[in-house]
């Protein structure tokens, strides 16, 4: 059996186990975790309906059909630009009465089809995907670690860049060129937040100059054959700033004591509370302002998520990121992140590069 | 009153209009077109709620607060990573009745929504949108004109470039570095599909190498400030192959006399109908497997689509592509493509490149 035929069965057998008749994919990766074939995010409409019973049918639009590759006997279903594929979507439901849908597939289909088939209750395919997505197999896990040694590799490079003088916006299309040579297929993100940036977790790229003396948060990721990497260093011009290496030690500290905790049987939860508590300790709880990591795999964020109250008990082969940080609005922000994958019995850290902050010029 | 204010007011007038009392949008076009604010696409819910009769509000993710630059002041509700975000806008929508949601939001937001204002009718954002998007203002005509020139000097740059003996991946790679040269701020795909790929539509990029004797269908296309451009020119490899010629001819008077028809009061039916059936005529109407063009502007797609069976009624401002195509499939493909705005008496082709193909080594 295929590994798409084996998850289209796992898939089936979640949706008769949860009481779903049919579960429609769309746009983003459970489509491609399904059967191989990633859709464009477009106003034509494909779509891969599961029923819980029978065989799955790809529906696309005519002109995308020669895109579509599948090492596996799905059938398809190609409509012509003057049919409506919303139509054809609810005719494969049939009478299905509860439709699962996936998480990012565009509103403007499912409020269609929850018209067209009025009869059902639709609801997300969030937990059916969940179940078969977050146990990764040797060879997720395999994906995982050569995508996170690609990134590795330019977070080593990056160690010997000239910083101090360029804009964030060049230094972030340099990371970019090294993701693609180093062998990833995609740049997702190159975050280069430098000096007061730095305290804007999700900063994007602008032209400020970076300055000596200045702290650089950078992180990046990108995807190869389909995993995602996802891994953040700290830069720092010159010298640190006032207060950065008092922080920095609790950081590391923190980040170091989350990761070790991991293992089969805690709680995603109590991860990071591992992080949080070191963090608030030291007095830095403040600064602390997101969650301390995500699930990764075909998704850069996926489940399981390491937040407070989020009881899911970690299992071998989930595989998520381990990255706490502070900011200090107006100064300067850290982060350490790492993806880690849970073994049978601890976990193995996917990045390896050194903990410390480089120094550059 | 700011760009950014008069829309949000056009929105409110046309919610009003159509009994609508709440408008969420999310991520893609919308909300940065009623905002100045492009939204991560993220599991951390950001959604712009605009009631019919009261200030809006925009909900995002405490972390990304920093990123927000709008110039106006819009209220913001920034949630802690501890905060269910559904719970704060099923609050913000208190009793509406009928709340309309952006298309490209994702389903399991949406989905969540339902259950959390299940008194409520939900109904697609798509025909407020539209009708505040599809007439272009003469600012945001000139934002699609400087893009369409970007793209137009790379069409030029690349009639000296060479085809032959490398990868359309290798090609594709040279446009992406081409685009953002020339003044593109991202890059949205390069299509480049050389002899029997050329028959795919929405082919991508391979590893085959191009060879002498074939024809490549290179569609380029990026965003600038915020505005989009999509062209589509024909490159021959050294000599073209058996029947393109009698081809093209035929193509390049389909695309030249849709162009020409385009004009205030025809319908977008009508435009693909000029076009289709210079196609049929010349016998070629089976393999113009495609409509005729898209509506573009903040969105590469977006309203009016030209294509059987849309009455919409063309109006100065609007903007769209014309871009017929002939596919033999397992030999050759074609396409010309133009984007063209609707003026007060005609229409202005925002390319200008010569539609002639480009011998190239």
């Amino acid at each position: 059996m295929s590994r798409y035929h084996a998850r289209l069965a796992a898939a089936q057998a979640t949706m008769q186990a949860k009481g779903v008749d049919a579960l429609c994919v769309s746009v983003g990766s459970d489509l491609p975790y399904l059967t191989g074939y990633a859709a464009m995010a477009s106003e034509r409409l494909t779509m891969l309906v599961v029923p819980a019973e029978a065989d799955p049918v790809l529906v696309i639009p005519q002109l995308e059909a020669p895109r579509v590759r599948t090492d596996h006997d799905l059938a398809i279903r190609a409509w012509m630009e003057w049919e409506d594929p919303i139509a054809i979507v609810a005719d494969l439901l049939g009478g299905a009465s509860a439709v699962a849908v996936g998480d990012q597939t565009w509103s403007t289909f499912t409020l269609a089809l929850q018209t067209a088939s009025s009869a059902a209750v639709w609801v997300s395919a969030g937990a059916i995907m969940r179940d078969l997505r977050i146990r990764k197999s040797s060879d997720e896990v395999d994906d995982l670690r050569e995508a996170a040694r690609a990134a590795d590799r330019v977070i080593d490079e990056l160690g010997h860049v000239r910083f101090s003088g360029r804009s964030e916006r060049d230094v972030g299309r340099e990371i970019a060129e090294r993701l693609l040579a180093a062998g990833h297929d995609t740049v997702d993100f190159t975050i280069v937040a430098a000096g007061p940036h730095g305290a804007s977790p999700h900063h994007e790229l602008s032209d400020r100059m970076i300055q000596h003396g200045e702290a650089v948060v950078v992180d990046i990721g990108g995807h190869r054959n389909g995993y995602a990497s996802d891994t953040t260093r700290m830069f720092i011009v010159g010298d640190a700033p006032v207060g950065f290496d008092d922080a920095y030690t609790v950081l590391r500290a923190a980040q170091a004591a989350a990761c070790e905790f991991v293992a089969p049987g805690v709680t995603a939860s109590a991860v990071d509370a591992v992080a949080r508590s070191i963090i608030e300790d030291a007095g830095y709880g403040d600064l602390f302002i997101h969650r301390l990591g995500h699930g990764i795999g075909m998704d850069t964020h996926e489940d399981p998520y390491l937040v407070a109250g989020n009881d899911t008990v970690l299992e071998a082969g989930m595989a998520f990121s381990v990255e706490p940080g502070i900011y200090v609005p107006d100064a300067w922000g850290m982060r350490i992140e790492d993806i880690v994958a849970v073994t049978e019995d601890g976990m193995e850290s996917l990045n390896e590069t050194p903990r410390t902050y480089r120094i550059v010029t």
